[in-house]
Protein backbone atom coordinates (compact mmCIF):
# COMPACT_ATOMS: atom_id res chain seq x y z
CA UNK A 1 0.00 0.00 0.00
CA UNK A 2 1.59 3.25 -0.65
CA UNK A 3 0.45 7.00 0.16
CA UNK A 4 0.40 9.71 -2.75
CA UNK A 5 0.19 13.48 -2.39
CA UNK A 6 -1.16 15.43 -5.30
CA UNK A 7 -1.09 19.05 -6.60
CA UNK A 8 -2.55 20.19 -9.55
CA UNK A 9 -2.39 23.61 -10.01
CA UNK A 10 -4.05 25.49 -13.32
CA UNK A 11 -1.51 27.90 -14.94
CA UNK A 12 -2.47 30.95 -16.68
CA UNK A 13 -6.46 31.52 -15.66
CA UNK A 14 -5.87 35.14 -14.65
CA UNK A 15 -6.83 34.99 -10.85
CA UNK A 16 -4.34 34.20 -8.05
CA UNK A 17 -7.85 32.01 -6.48
CA UNK A 18 -7.56 28.54 -7.66
CA UNK A 19 -10.31 27.50 -5.19
CA UNK A 20 -12.97 26.75 -7.14
CA UNK A 21 -10.32 23.93 -9.45
CA UNK A 22 -9.72 22.64 -5.37
CA UNK A 23 -13.43 21.82 -4.96
CA UNK A 24 -13.76 20.69 -8.00
CA UNK A 25 -11.11 18.21 -7.60
CA UNK A 26 -12.41 17.36 -4.07
CA UNK A 27 -15.72 16.79 -5.73
CA UNK A 28 -14.17 14.02 -8.11
CA UNK A 29 -12.19 12.90 -5.69
CA UNK A 30 -15.15 11.84 -2.90
CA UNK A 31 -16.23 9.53 -5.89
CA UNK A 32 -13.10 7.37 -6.20
CA UNK A 33 -13.53 5.43 -2.92
CA UNK A 34 -10.31 5.30 -1.57
CA UNK A 35 -9.32 7.26 2.17
CA UNK A 36 -7.51 10.79 1.21
CA UNK A 37 -7.18 13.72 3.33
CA UNK A 38 -7.31 17.60 2.55
CA UNK A 39 -4.21 19.24 3.53
CA UNK A 40 -3.04 23.06 3.00
CA UNK A 41 -0.67 22.14 0.30
CA UNK A 42 -2.10 18.91 -1.15
CA UNK A 43 -4.12 16.10 -0.78
CA UNK A 44 -2.94 12.44 0.42
CA UNK A 45 -4.67 9.39 -0.97
CA UNK A 46 -4.34 5.77 0.40
CA UNK A 47 -3.95 2.74 -2.26
CA UNK A 48 -1.86 0.78 -4.30
CA UNK A 49 0.13 2.13 -7.35
CA UNK A 50 -2.38 1.42 -9.77
CA UNK A 51 -5.78 2.91 -7.65
CA UNK A 52 -3.37 6.02 -6.64
CA UNK A 53 -1.89 6.65 -10.99
CA UNK A 54 -5.68 6.30 -11.98
CA UNK A 55 -7.07 9.43 -9.34
CA UNK A 56 -3.99 11.00 -10.39
CA UNK A 57 -4.88 11.06 -13.87
CA UNK A 58 -8.68 12.05 -13.05
CA UNK A 59 -7.15 14.72 -11.00
CA UNK A 60 -5.04 16.34 -13.67
CA UNK A 61 -7.74 16.45 -16.09
CA UNK A 62 -9.95 17.85 -13.96
CA UNK A 63 -9.14 21.49 -14.91
CA UNK A 64 -9.13 21.35 -18.29
CA UNK A 65 -12.89 20.45 -18.48
CA UNK A 66 -12.66 23.58 -16.11
CA UNK A 67 -11.61 25.94 -19.12
CA UNK A 68 -7.96 25.79 -17.68
CA UNK A 69 -4.89 25.48 -20.95
CA UNK A 70 -2.17 24.44 -19.20
CA UNK A 71 -1.91 22.61 -15.76
CA UNK A 72 0.98 22.20 -13.46
CA UNK A 73 1.15 18.82 -11.32
CA UNK A 74 3.28 17.75 -8.52
CA UNK A 75 3.11 13.98 -7.08
CA UNK A 76 5.21 12.41 -4.76
CA UNK A 77 4.76 8.72 -3.72
CA UNK A 78 5.69 6.72 -1.04
CA UNK A 79 5.07 3.38 -1.42
CA UNK A 80 6.43 0.24 1.07
CA UNK A 81 6.39 -3.32 0.14
CA UNK A 82 7.42 -4.31 3.49
CA UNK A 83 4.83 -3.45 5.66
CA UNK A 84 0.88 -1.97 5.35
CA UNK A 85 0.79 1.65 5.23
CA UNK A 86 -2.62 3.73 5.88
CA UNK A 87 -3.49 7.18 5.77
CA UNK A 88 -2.82 8.75 9.31
CA UNK A 89 -0.41 6.14 10.71
CA UNK A 90 2.55 8.09 9.91
CA UNK A 91 1.77 11.20 11.57
CA UNK A 92 0.24 9.43 14.72
CA UNK A 93 3.75 7.29 15.26
CA UNK A 94 5.65 10.23 14.95
CA UNK A 95 3.38 12.28 17.61
CA UNK A 96 3.93 9.38 20.21
CA UNK A 97 7.48 9.56 20.05
CA UNK A 98 7.71 12.72 20.51
CA UNK B 1 2.86 35.24 4.11
CA UNK B 2 3.85 32.07 2.53
CA UNK B 3 3.48 28.04 3.18
CA UNK B 4 5.85 25.72 2.84
CA UNK B 5 5.66 21.99 2.79
CA UNK B 6 8.91 19.75 3.62
CA UNK B 7 10.07 16.46 3.20
CA UNK B 8 13.65 16.07 4.41
CA UNK B 9 14.75 11.80 3.58
CA UNK B 10 17.85 10.31 4.42
CA UNK B 11 18.80 8.03 1.64
CA UNK B 12 21.25 5.08 2.28
CA UNK B 13 20.98 4.46 5.97
CA UNK B 14 20.22 0.43 5.80
CA UNK B 15 16.40 0.68 7.14
CA UNK B 16 13.24 1.31 5.12
CA UNK B 17 12.34 3.10 8.76
CA UNK B 18 12.70 6.63 8.70
CA UNK B 19 10.77 7.66 11.98
CA UNK B 20 13.80 8.39 14.17
CA UNK B 21 14.95 11.03 11.57
CA UNK B 22 11.22 12.46 11.48
CA UNK B 23 10.81 12.78 15.59
CA UNK B 24 14.49 14.78 15.74
CA UNK B 25 13.56 17.26 12.77
CA UNK B 26 10.07 17.52 14.59
CA UNK B 27 11.57 18.63 18.47
CA UNK B 28 13.65 21.14 15.91
CA UNK B 29 11.09 22.47 14.35
CA UNK B 30 8.70 22.90 17.86
CA UNK B 31 11.96 25.56 18.81
CA UNK B 32 11.69 27.61 15.48
CA UNK B 33 8.15 29.38 16.80
CA UNK B 34 6.71 28.87 13.71
CA UNK B 35 3.02 27.51 13.35
CA UNK B 36 3.69 23.78 11.57
CA UNK B 37 1.58 20.89 10.68
CA UNK B 38 2.90 17.07 10.37
CA UNK B 39 0.90 15.54 7.45
CA UNK B 40 2.07 11.61 6.21
CA UNK B 41 3.81 13.41 3.11
CA UNK B 42 5.57 15.87 4.78
CA UNK B 43 5.23 19.03 7.57
CA UNK B 44 3.67 22.23 6.40
CA UNK B 45 5.28 25.46 7.86
CA UNK B 46 3.46 29.22 8.00
CA UNK B 47 5.95 32.04 7.59
CA UNK B 48 7.59 34.71 5.43
CA UNK B 49 10.24 33.39 2.85
CA UNK B 50 13.24 34.24 5.36
CA UNK B 51 11.60 32.33 7.90
CA UNK B 52 10.69 29.82 6.00
CA UNK B 53 14.22 28.96 4.12
CA UNK B 54 15.62 29.19 7.61
CA UNK B 55 13.91 26.23 9.12
CA UNK B 56 14.24 24.53 5.59
CA UNK B 57 18.19 24.66 6.48
CA UNK B 58 17.77 23.42 9.85
CA UNK B 59 15.67 20.28 8.61
CA UNK B 60 17.55 19.20 5.77
CA UNK B 61 20.87 19.61 8.01
CA UNK B 62 19.56 17.27 10.98
CA UNK B 63 19.82 14.04 9.62
CA UNK B 64 23.57 14.76 8.76
CA UNK B 65 24.10 15.10 12.75
CA UNK B 66 22.13 11.74 12.98
CA UNK B 67 24.81 9.97 10.95
CA UNK B 68 22.97 9.94 7.50
CA UNK B 69 25.67 10.71 4.75
CA UNK B 70 23.13 11.48 2.01
CA UNK B 71 19.83 14.14 1.97
CA UNK B 72 16.92 14.26 -0.15
CA UNK B 73 14.58 16.88 0.08
CA UNK B 74 11.53 18.47 -1.70
CA UNK B 75 10.63 21.86 -1.06
CA UNK B 76 6.70 23.06 -2.04
CA UNK B 77 6.26 26.70 -1.36
CA UNK B 78 3.25 28.73 -2.06
CA UNK B 79 3.51 32.24 -1.62
CA UNK B 80 1.05 35.13 -2.24
CA UNK B 81 1.76 38.54 -1.57
CA UNK B 82 -2.08 39.53 -2.39
CA UNK B 83 -3.51 38.56 0.61
CA UNK B 84 -2.80 36.74 4.49
CA UNK B 85 -2.29 32.95 3.97
CA UNK B 86 -2.74 31.28 7.74
CA UNK B 87 -2.02 27.30 7.98
CA UNK B 88 -5.42 25.98 8.16
CA UNK B 89 -7.10 28.45 6.06
CA UNK B 90 -6.93 26.93 2.72
CA UNK B 91 -8.26 23.37 3.89
CA UNK B 92 -11.31 24.98 5.68
CA UNK B 93 -11.82 27.42 2.48
CA UNK B 94 -12.28 24.15 0.36
CA UNK B 95 -14.46 22.15 2.70
CA UNK B 96 -16.71 25.18 3.49
CA UNK B 97 -17.59 25.03 -0.39
CA UNK B 98 -18.02 21.51 -0.68
CA UNK C 1 1.75 17.00 -25.13
CA UNK C 2 2.98 16.86 -22.41
CA UNK C 3 6.18 16.85 -20.27
CA UNK C 4 6.79 14.83 -17.00
CA UNK C 5 10.18 15.03 -15.18
CA UNK C 6 10.60 12.13 -12.50
CA UNK C 7 12.77 10.92 -9.83
CA UNK C 8 12.64 7.28 -8.49
CA UNK C 9 15.10 6.46 -5.21
CA UNK C 10 14.96 3.46 -3.42
CA UNK C 11 15.00 4.45 0.52
CA UNK C 12 16.94 1.95 3.05
CA UNK C 13 19.20 -0.09 0.34
CA UNK C 14 21.98 0.56 2.76
CA UNK C 15 24.20 2.59 0.14
CA UNK C 16 23.81 5.98 -0.83
CA UNK C 17 24.29 5.37 -4.20
CA UNK C 18 21.56 4.05 -6.50
CA UNK C 19 23.22 3.95 -9.47
CA UNK C 20 22.66 0.75 -10.22
CA UNK C 21 18.47 1.35 -9.73
CA UNK C 22 19.12 4.13 -11.87
CA UNK C 23 20.86 2.22 -14.73
CA UNK C 24 18.07 -0.08 -14.42
CA UNK C 25 15.41 2.45 -14.87
CA UNK C 26 16.97 3.96 -18.27
CA UNK C 27 17.16 0.59 -19.68
CA UNK C 28 13.35 0.21 -18.91
CA UNK C 29 13.00 3.84 -20.27
CA UNK C 30 14.66 3.47 -23.28
CA UNK C 31 12.35 0.11 -24.22
CA UNK C 32 9.26 2.44 -24.12
CA UNK C 33 9.43 4.39 -27.21
CA UNK C 34 8.66 8.06 -25.64
CA UNK C 35 11.18 10.91 -26.21
CA UNK C 36 13.44 11.48 -23.18
CA UNK C 37 16.21 12.95 -21.24
CA UNK C 38 18.37 12.19 -18.77
CA UNK C 39 19.40 14.87 -15.88
CA UNK C 40 21.02 15.23 -12.92
CA UNK C 41 17.81 15.23 -11.09
CA UNK C 42 15.55 13.46 -12.97
CA UNK C 43 14.26 12.28 -16.36
CA UNK C 44 12.19 14.31 -18.61
CA UNK C 45 9.56 12.55 -21.13
CA UNK C 46 8.12 13.67 -23.27
CA UNK C 47 4.23 11.72 -24.03
CA UNK C 48 0.14 12.64 -23.46
CA UNK C 49 -0.77 12.17 -19.80
CA UNK C 50 -1.78 8.42 -20.90
CA UNK C 51 1.40 7.66 -22.12
CA UNK C 52 3.42 9.21 -19.19
CA UNK C 53 1.44 7.86 -16.27
CA UNK C 54 2.18 4.66 -17.99
CA UNK C 55 5.70 4.95 -18.05
CA UNK C 56 5.91 6.19 -14.54
CA UNK C 57 4.18 2.84 -13.13
CA UNK C 58 6.94 0.99 -15.25
CA UNK C 59 9.87 3.25 -13.53
CA UNK C 60 8.20 3.44 -10.08
CA UNK C 61 7.98 -0.71 -9.82
CA UNK C 62 11.53 -0.75 -11.17
CA UNK C 63 13.00 -1.01 -8.04
CA UNK C 64 11.25 -3.32 -6.41
CA UNK C 65 11.99 -5.89 -8.82
CA UNK C 66 15.38 -5.19 -7.89
CA UNK C 67 15.22 -5.53 -4.10
CA UNK C 68 13.95 -2.12 -2.88
CA UNK C 69 11.59 -2.24 0.06
CA UNK C 70 10.00 0.91 -0.07
CA UNK C 71 10.58 3.49 -3.08
CA UNK C 72 9.92 7.15 -2.70
CA UNK C 73 8.94 8.73 -6.07
CA UNK C 74 8.49 12.38 -7.20
CA UNK C 75 6.78 13.25 -10.36
CA UNK C 76 6.25 16.57 -11.99
CA UNK C 77 3.51 17.28 -15.14
CA UNK C 78 3.58 20.33 -16.96
CA UNK C 79 0.58 19.65 -19.90
CA UNK C 80 -0.10 22.37 -22.09
CA UNK C 81 -3.63 21.87 -23.94
CA UNK C 82 -3.28 25.01 -26.28
CA UNK C 83 0.16 24.62 -27.98
CA UNK C 84 2.31 21.73 -28.50
CA UNK C 85 4.81 21.08 -26.24
CA UNK C 86 8.14 19.20 -27.27
CA UNK C 87 11.30 18.22 -25.21
CA UNK C 88 13.96 20.51 -25.62
CA UNK C 89 11.85 23.42 -26.65
CA UNK C 90 11.72 25.24 -23.38
CA UNK C 91 15.19 25.47 -23.25
CA UNK C 92 15.97 26.50 -26.69
CA UNK C 93 13.56 29.34 -26.67
CA UNK C 94 14.57 31.01 -23.28
CA UNK C 95 17.93 30.49 -24.59
CA UNK C 96 17.35 32.40 -27.53
CA UNK C 97 15.85 35.32 -25.66
CA UNK C 98 18.68 35.61 -23.29
CA UNK D 1 28.75 19.61 -2.42
CA UNK D 2 24.84 18.92 -3.46
CA UNK D 3 22.80 19.67 -6.36
CA UNK D 4 19.54 21.50 -5.92
CA UNK D 5 16.73 21.44 -8.61
CA UNK D 6 14.25 24.73 -8.43
CA UNK D 7 11.04 25.51 -10.32
CA UNK D 8 9.79 28.78 -10.09
CA UNK D 9 5.90 29.56 -11.53
CA UNK D 10 3.88 32.74 -11.10
CA UNK D 11 0.25 31.80 -10.57
CA UNK D 12 -2.76 34.13 -11.77
CA UNK D 13 -0.58 35.73 -14.31
CA UNK D 14 -3.61 35.73 -17.31
CA UNK D 15 -1.06 33.79 -19.65
CA UNK D 16 0.25 30.06 -19.85
CA UNK D 17 3.35 31.49 -21.07
CA UNK D 18 5.60 32.34 -18.51
CA UNK D 19 8.92 32.89 -21.01
CA UNK D 20 9.73 36.24 -19.84
CA UNK D 21 9.93 35.05 -16.26
CA UNK D 22 12.29 32.36 -16.97
CA UNK D 23 14.40 34.23 -19.15
CA UNK D 24 14.66 37.16 -15.41
CA UNK D 25 15.27 34.54 -13.60
CA UNK D 26 18.03 32.59 -15.73
CA UNK D 27 19.86 36.19 -16.09
CA UNK D 28 19.44 36.51 -12.48
CA UNK D 29 21.15 33.35 -12.07
CA UNK D 30 23.89 34.13 -14.63
CA UNK D 31 24.92 36.65 -12.23
CA UNK D 32 25.46 34.17 -8.89
CA UNK D 33 28.44 32.46 -10.04
CA UNK D 34 27.52 29.46 -9.86
CA UNK D 35 27.30 26.27 -12.22
CA UNK D 36 23.70 25.52 -13.38
CA UNK D 37 21.80 23.94 -16.35
CA UNK D 38 18.58 24.91 -17.48
CA UNK D 39 16.29 21.76 -18.22
CA UNK D 40 12.84 21.96 -19.43
CA UNK D 41 11.35 21.45 -16.39
CA UNK D 42 13.30 23.68 -13.92
CA UNK D 43 16.83 24.76 -13.27
CA UNK D 44 19.47 22.29 -11.76
CA UNK D 45 22.27 24.32 -9.70
CA UNK D 46 25.69 23.54 -7.94
CA UNK D 47 26.23 24.84 -4.47
CA UNK D 48 27.06 24.09 -0.88
CA UNK D 49 22.98 24.11 1.12
CA UNK D 50 23.78 28.15 2.05
CA UNK D 51 24.80 28.87 -1.27
CA UNK D 52 21.48 27.27 -3.32
CA UNK D 53 19.12 28.27 -0.46
CA UNK D 54 19.92 32.01 -0.71
CA UNK D 55 19.91 31.33 -4.83
CA UNK D 56 16.40 29.82 -4.08
CA UNK D 57 15.51 32.79 -2.53
CA UNK D 58 16.61 35.21 -4.91
CA UNK D 59 14.80 33.04 -7.82
CA UNK D 60 11.87 32.98 -6.13
CA UNK D 61 11.51 36.33 -5.34
CA UNK D 62 11.99 37.39 -9.11
CA UNK D 63 8.39 36.96 -10.37
CA UNK D 64 7.06 39.34 -7.46
CA UNK D 65 9.48 42.20 -9.06
CA UNK D 66 7.83 41.31 -12.52
CA UNK D 67 3.83 41.97 -11.36
CA UNK D 68 3.20 38.40 -10.20
CA UNK D 69 1.05 38.31 -7.19
CA UNK D 70 1.65 34.57 -6.42
CA UNK D 71 4.46 32.26 -6.78
CA UNK D 72 4.73 28.66 -6.76
CA UNK D 73 8.03 26.98 -6.25
CA UNK D 74 9.15 23.89 -6.26
CA UNK D 75 12.70 22.39 -5.28
CA UNK D 76 14.56 19.29 -4.41
CA UNK D 77 17.92 19.03 -2.98
CA UNK D 78 20.30 16.00 -3.64
CA UNK D 79 22.94 16.65 -0.84
CA UNK D 80 25.61 13.94 -0.23
CA UNK D 81 28.12 14.59 2.28
CA UNK D 82 30.24 11.26 1.85
CA UNK D 83 31.31 12.35 -1.57
CA UNK D 84 32.06 15.54 -3.93
CA UNK D 85 29.28 15.41 -6.06
CA UNK D 86 29.29 18.18 -9.33
CA UNK D 87 26.87 19.39 -12.09
CA UNK D 88 26.80 16.27 -14.72
CA UNK D 89 28.59 13.88 -13.28
CA UNK D 90 25.45 11.69 -12.38
CA UNK D 91 24.14 11.62 -15.76
CA UNK D 92 28.03 11.05 -17.62
CA UNK D 93 28.16 8.06 -14.42
CA UNK D 94 24.87 6.49 -15.59
CA UNK D 95 25.43 7.19 -19.30
CA UNK D 96 28.70 5.25 -19.06
CA UNK D 97 27.16 2.23 -17.74
CA UNK D 98 24.12 1.73 -20.32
Amino acid sequence: MALMEINVSPLGTGSTSVGEFVVNMQRLLAEQGLPYELTDMGTIIEGDIDQLLAVAKALHESPFSNEAKRVYTVIKIDDRRDKEVHLGQKTISVKQRL
